[in-house]
C-alpha cells in the first residue's frame, strides 16, 4: 500500500481485486472492523449475542437490512471493500470469495465489530513491538475454552488473538490496550495457553503462528473472529463474514 | 423504604403493591434502570435505536422475548417489580397499571436502559445537592430539540433530564457523571434551555418542576424516558414503558 494512500484508496483497490491480502498494519490510526452479515430473521439475535458479549463482539456499526455502505467510510460498500469474505452455510465454511455482490438480499444485515488492529498502533506507538505486524503475517488467533454467553439461536466459544508481548511489556500493554475497551479493550488473558484450552500456540485456529522469544510472554485478547466460531457452534444456516485478518477499514480514527 | 431494606424487599413491596412512588433515592448505589417492551417484530430496531443513541438509551441489559425474570435481580419479574407502567397502543398512553401480567405476551421483548438515578448518590456523596431528591420528588424531565439518529421504525426526540447545580459545582457534576458511561454519562448540555427547544422549565413534560435558585445553572442529562417520546413520535402499534420515575431496581452495585 503506497503510504500516501487514504482509506478510501485502499478500499478501491479490494474493489477492484488488485490488493487481497491482510489488513494488519494498513491505514495506522483508522478504525478497522471485523464484519458478520446475517438474515433479518436472526439480527436481533445477533446484536443480543453482541451485547452480552462486549469484550468479543464490540458493536462499532449495524446497518439495518439491505444497507451496504458504512456511516464511518463515506461511499464504501461492504459487499466489495473488504480484501475477502467467508460464506458460511449450516455452520460449514463452503466458499471465501473477494466479493459477495452476487450473494446479496435485501433481508441481509450486517454487523461491524470492533478490531484489535485498532489499537495495535498505539501499542507500536507506545514502544512495544508487535511480531505479526514486523512479519507481515496475520495475527494468531485461537478457538478458546472460554464460552461465550448464549443469545437466542447463538452460542460457542470466545476466540482470541495471541501477540507475544515482552514480559516487561506487558503492564503496559494492558494499559494501553484496556484505552480502547470499543475495540476488544484489555486482554483476557496473560501467558498461559492451557488454561484458554489452546493446546499448541504453533497451531493457530486463524490466522499465522508467531515465535514466542525467550523473555516474553503470550498475551491474549478477545477476538472479532470469535462469530465465525459461533456460526459453526451454532450451525448457523446462513451467515458471511470477512476473512481473518481481511478487515474493513474505515476513514474512522482510533482516538 | 427501610434503611435496611434489600432492593429485593424493595421490589417485593412494589410487587405487592404497598409501594407505587417514584425510585429516585431509593437503595442508593445499586443500578436502577428504565423499561421498554417491545414486540419481538421490532425488538431489532429498538435495539438498534438504543445502539445508535448511547446517550439517552445506553442498554442495561435485554432480554430474550418471553422472559421476565432480570439477571441483575435473582428472583425478579419485570411485571410485576416496579412501582408503575405506562401502556402505549398507537403513540398514545391508553393506561398506567401497577402490573402489567394481565398484557404479558411470550413475543414480549424487554430493555432494561441506564437510568441517571444511578449516578446521583454519586454526585450526592460528592457533596452536590440534588433539589428534587432532598424534596422527595421526581426529576423534571423535557422533549428536547435534539433529534435522535432513527432506526428503523425508531425516531422523535431526545429527552433530558434536568438538575438544578451550583455554578461552582457544575464542571465537577460533569467530571463525576462523566464516569458512569453506561447511565447517560456527562451531561449533554450546560445552561441554556432555549437552546435544547425548551420554553418553560416550570413546566416539565414528564416529573416535577423544581425551583432554580440564584447562583445555580441547569444542567441537562440525557435521559431514558426517551423511548417513551420515540413510542409517540413514530406511533408505536404496542409497547409498555416504566412511568417516568417509577424504574426497575436491581441488585447490581452503580461501581
Amino acid at each position: 500500500m503506497n503510504p500516501n494512500d487514504t482509506p478510501a484508496d485502499f478500499r478501491t483497490r479490494c474493489r477492484d481485486g488488485s490488493f487481497t491480502g491482510q489488513t494488519a498494519g494498513i491505514a495506522p490510526g483508522r478504525v478497522q472492523a471485523n464484519l458478520m452479515i446475517v438474515p433479518r430473521d436472526v439480527a436481533f439475535d445477533f446484536m443480543l449475542f453482541c451485547q452480552r458479549n462486549p469484550k468479543p463482539c464490540p458493536l462499532v456499526e449495524v446497518l439495518e437490512a439491505g444497507v451496504t455502505a458504512s456511516t464511518l467510510a463515506p461511499g464504501s460498500d461492504l459487499r466489495t471493500d473488504l480484501p475477502g469474505y467467508r460464506v458460511w452455510r449450516d455452520g460449514l465454511l463452503v466458499d471465501e470469495p473477494g466479493d459477495i455482490k452476487a450473494l446479496w438480499r435485501d433481508d441481509l444485515v450486517s454487523f461491524l465489530i470492533g478490531c484489535s488492529f485498532s489499537f495495535e498502533s498505539a501499542l507500536i506507538a507506545g514502544g512495544i513491538p508487535l511480531r505479526h505486524v514486523d512479519e507481515g503475517r496475520n495475527v494468531a488467533m485461537y478457538r478458546s475454552a472460554i464460552a461465550c454467553t448464549p443469545a437466542g439461536v447463538f452460542h460457542g466459544p470466545m476466540v482470541v488473538s495471541m501477540r507475544p508481548i515482552k514480559a516487561r511489556d506487558v503492564a503496559r500493554a494492558v494499559a494501553i490496550s484496556g484505552r480502547y475497551p470499543d475495540v476488544h479493550g484489555a486482554p483476557v488473558h496473560v501467558g498461559d495457553p492451557a488454561a484458554l484450552g489452546i493446546a499448541d500456540l504453533a497451531r493457530p485456529d486463524y490466522g499465522d503462528a508467531v515465535a514466542i522469544e525467550a523473555g516474553e510472554l503470550p498475551v491474549f485478547w478477545a477476538c472479532g473472529v470469535t462469530p465465525q466460531a459461533v456460526a459453526v457452534a451454532a450451525r448457523l444456516p446462513f451467515c458471511i463474514t470477512h476473512a481473518p485478518g481481511k478487515m474493513f477499514v474505515t476513514d474512522a480514527m482510533t482516538d
